[in-house]
């Protein structure tokens, strides 16, 4: 039976598990990737896992998010970066020479090879025929020690294109389309692999745009082929020599199939505030525009800045209208300051912001209230954009180019003769901002600044475990509760002790002071505690509180194993109604701990303060179980338990 | 007896006054500028006067401060002033257009002419032989009514500039020369007119280096003639009509001499924390450099980044700093994409930013902590950078680049071979993104987004001022106390009401409540009231608040002004023992006020509360009796006061 592409790239990675949809397995990974905003922590984690050297293929630590350095915070952060990466083995692209991803593809990415980044859309490399998945800071660091990835076996959508794009229509309408009919949800569980005719007229660029968005499908990823047109886009990088044909077999097997009709797809466009409130473009055009805002991983490559730059040539953006243009590489950048394109966009008025995530992270160009924003990136969230007023949507560079000059939503149809860019024979290649590592890395010397904070490191679980409660909450606490994140905080991802005096401040102000007073314990929940963002700083915060244990009544999968990670115990109650009988300030104990861990799935908790024993569950794999015995993933991949895997 | 060039320009726009160094005189203004920060103030006061159209001969509203837009303010505001502008008359330079002394020097300055502007560099225009003078925003805002501009006759000092510069030392550094020789107090009081044969040796754009920085010596401006190189640079600009000669008549008289050797002279440098604090760059050279910043208004000329870029050409910015350049101006910043040499400043890994004012203000490239900061502004003010602990020095482009290279501060003399950048012959000339007024202001409508907020209007002093005692403070209360700013409150200079929630809260937290559960009342002070910063919002707020007077042992002067100038009494103990017998709450009343400013500089205040009378001193012109009467200039300027007087 042939393979997909998916299984061919796992099946030369799989470390553990069985290749069947559904099951956990483990892969080896080539790549890693950072980015400033996650990378700090990553770093810290690998620091604290004691491996003096990354042992993937190749690491590299991007800066592109935290850019406007509003306080010493941004740049200390990006020395230390700079710093630890030198020491440890890691290349360190500097600020400015652009975004992680669309860097990534032009200069590293390599087709077959695996990816792991601390960001969510790394699958943009699935345009070149990577396996690229994003993941946690800790996840990556583990990668980096040596140590495999765990992921869930995921199901393999084949996505087949058939004929070609019309003229102004582009590679963004494709996703737009897919997502207008999975939702974001669609993709939970999968990976989009691409097939079909239509795929060969698509270049690498193209692809990328494509297997970047495809993260707002919740996928796992996206993978296109490895085939003469990736040829063609390595040749221009000088990379051919990394070029390797990948398709799939011709009779693979699917989970699922889709058919995309390239012919008859038109511009599209996502309402606020959702990547798949997706219509036509035609339906709703006419509508006065404030903003427009050109770039991010998704939509800033060559040929992207190419073309809006010759749909503004000798035109003035309308004067209702702020444009904002971020060429996604230094790359990118040079070649348009090169030939005259960035002239022609700053001659007709547009504002040319440096080469990172900028506003599309709300790092800036936050939109006026009430404003209507067209942009071309990968989503448009509520508030997203810093401004909570703000009606945003998502849409092509033609679509933004013809609006910015309008001043109203255009079809790029009506501009008349499309502007075609054929990608450039060789690009302009000058990898002098990426340093590499340090030869010696004794010589290497680490700066932290003020901001930088060792990382919390729990330790083997104890015997006994016991503690009070320190806060007893209800049903649906969400990562937001636990770890509040926003413009405020940002700037100290690296810092956990300072974000520990907000830990829970959303349920009760006085948890942090109460925590810190009692030297740690243990936290009491309903159902669905730690729904919503993955961010990983919900668990680290409460382990650098001392928090030991949280019972529930149930647990959103990403946090338990998130604690699981910390060494904190997630355990829930067999009997729901005993939640009822505890109360804040009880004194809770676990007698033989790690033995009970050992013995099975239900441990016992002696309520001492009201004289009551609870039943609780901890259904987790053998694998989880050893990492709470170390004292969390840190610590169990630090005696071998990951690196030896590989 | 021949006269200066600043006499010449006062003499052809002199309103009232004797042109007597120390007098009070007014002047007719012709042209206005302002920018963003103070803009949205100017203008709301500008809506409170109820005149329909400006009535100078120009004046333009400048976006380039409030740039970062991390939230909604900063987008609201441009907004605001774009659609406040087209209603009355103003033209709008749109965000992205440039840094307002570079486009206004560029494209709207003319020799001969008076520019007030609501920034303190606008001394800038004296580089083309304007009478340039930075003012507060109310005094924007009467000039743009109509009224003149009130000043007490500058001293004139005459700095003649013998010899040629040499190679790789520039414009800069004798302007650095100066404030070593004079201090950031030499120039108060006095203008800095240049002659000399060395003039002809600097061009329009290193004249206005030295006009520009020429504030830090605190002179009221700089100017230099308009000869021969100003009809150049002029002509390079398609605007030859708007030239004429001017120069001092050989036979001037002046009230100082200064004579700067230009051959004699070499790279210079000012160290943390003081634009004053200058020494030779060869002096401290080697020093380890963690940023560079090239750009703002002092130095982000055409010439200037054209120095740049042959500097980095081919090079790569050393690994231990981060060189960010922001070009003064779309002219210049268009040229350089034109021409190639941005595409080698970026190739050589500098980070470009917008044209504004950027880092130079604390707006974003703060740098780490402790770094070193080499800058090519104009001030290095402790703090200003937005990281307290970094070490800004002030130096010239060609230091600048060179030291961006080396990673160590450079005297750029060990570059070799001179980079010598001549004027184009044409400068690419697109004024689009400058928007004229509307031609039927019925038809413009003015947005305020929320964060807009009415400008407080005092009414005519009524017969009786009474009120509690609000607060009693010390001696040397600082604007700072009565209305701190800081990056927190930046964004809403242009929000009173949110303004008012901070005052005089670093003397009294309460007091901001008191006063509005009161309905306002009085202050007392102690000496030195309302020292430091001039900014009008110490006494807008309080007027927000209903401040009636203030009763001090005695009075900053700019700070006594503005208080006039909203209308409030700025009274003086006649014993000052009688500060010691008020209590806060005690209830004072003021008898037939008018009258009673009317008819002397003496007025009566009792004190119902403790049964005493106090003599408190009013000594005032009789134009501020008239203001304080009208309650305010704004009222007095609407009535008449000052319109009538052009």
């Amino acid at each position: 039976m042939g393979k997909n592409l998916v299984q061919k790239i796992v099946a030369s990675h799989l470390v553990k598990g069985d290749m069947a949809a559904g099951q956990e397995i483990a892969i080896r990974i080539d790549q890693t990737l950072t980015q400033d905003s996650t990378g700090t922590m990553a770093y810290l984690q690998f620091e604290a896992m004691g491996v003096p050297r990354v042992k993937t293929k190749f690491s590299i630590a991007y800066v592109d998010h935290n850019m406007l350095q509003t306080g010493f915070e941004n740049a200390d952060d990006h020395r230390y970066i700079q710093t630890v990466a030198a020491k440890h083995g890691v290349y360190f692209s500097r600020p400015g020479n652009g975004i992680c991803h669309q860097v990534h593809l032009e200069r590293f990415g390599k087709p077959g090879w695996t990816l792991l980044g601390s960001d969510s859309h790394t699958p943009t490399g699935g345009g070149i025929g990577m396996l690229a998945i994003g993941a946690g800071g800790l996840d990556v660091a583990v990668a980096m020690a040596g140590g495999p990835y765990y992921l869930t076996m995921p199901k393999v959508c084949h996505v087949v294109l058939k004929g070609q794009l019309q003229p102004w229509v582009s590679a963004k309408d494709i996703i737009l389309e897919l997502l207008r009919q999975f939702t974001v949800k669609g993709g939970v569980g999968k990976v989009m692999e691409y097939g079909g005719e239509g795929v060969s007229s698509l270049s690498v660029p193209e692809r990328a745009t494509i297997a970047n968005m495809g993260a707002e499908l919740g996928a796992t990823t996206s993978i296109f082929p490895s085939d003469e047109r990736t040829l063609e886009f390595l040749k221009a990088q000088g990379r051919q020599d990394d070029w390797v044909a990948l398709a799939a077999d011709s009779d693979a097997i699917y989970d699922e199939e889709i058919i995309i009709d390239l012919d008859k797809l038109e511009p599209m466009i996502a309402r606020p505030h959702s990547p798949d409130n997706v219509v036509k473009v035609k339906d709703i055009e006419g509508m006065p525009v404030d903003q427009v805002a050109i770039g991010s991983c998704t939509n800033s490559s060559y040929a992207d800045m190419m073309k809006v730059a010759a749909i503004l040539k000798g035109k003035t953006v309308h004067p209702d209208v702020s444009l904002v243009i971020s060429p996604g590489s230094r790359q990118v950048y040079t070649m348009l300051a090169q030939n005259g394109a960035l002239a022609d966009m700053v001659a007709a008025g547009a504002r040319i912001l440096e080469s990172a995530c900028g506003p599309c992270i709300g790092m800036g160009q936050s939109p006026a209230t009430d404003a209507v924003s067209i942009r071309t990136f990968n989503r448009n969230f509520y508030g997203r954009s810093g401004t909570p007023s703000a009606k945003v949507y998502l849409a092509s560079p033609e679509v933004a180019a013809a609006t910015a000059i309008n001043g109203v939503l255009t079809d790029p149809r009506s501009l008349g003769q499309p502007v075609t860019v054929d990608l450039p024979d060789r690009f302009f290649i000058n990898d002098n901002m990426v340093q590499p590592p340090a030869e010696n890395p004794d010589d290497a010397q680490v700066i932290r600044g003020p901001n930088i904070k060792p990382f919390p490191i729990n330790k083997p679980m104890p015997d006994i475990i016991e503690g009070k409660v320190l806060l007893k909450m209800g049903d649906n606490i969400t990562t937001d509760h636990i770890m509040p994140s926003n413009a405020k905080l940002l700037p100290y991802r690296s810092n956990i002790p300072y974000l520990s005096d907000y830990c829970l401040t959303p349920v009760d102000p006085e948890f942090p002071a109460r925590a810190k007073a009692n030297g740690g314990g243990i936290l009491v929940a309903g159902v669905n505690y730690g729904q919503g963002s993955s961010r990983e700083h919900a668990a680290l915060v409460p382990l650098y509180l001392g928090i030991k244990a949280v019972i529930a009544k149930s647990f959103a999968r990403i946090h338990a194993s998130n604690l699981i990670n910390s060494g904190i115990l997630p355990l829930v109650f067999v009997e729901q109604a005993d939640y009822d009988t505890i109360e804040q300030g009880d004194e809770l104990v676990i007698e033989n701990a790690p033995a009970q861990v050992r013995s099975g799935d239900i441990l016992i908790v002696d309520n001492r303060s009201k004289g009551l024993r609870y039943r609780v569950a901890l259904a987790v794999s053998p694998r989880f179980k050893e990492i709470l015995l170390a004292g969390g993933l840190l610590n169990y991949t630090k005696k071998g338990g990951e690196a030896s895997d590989v």
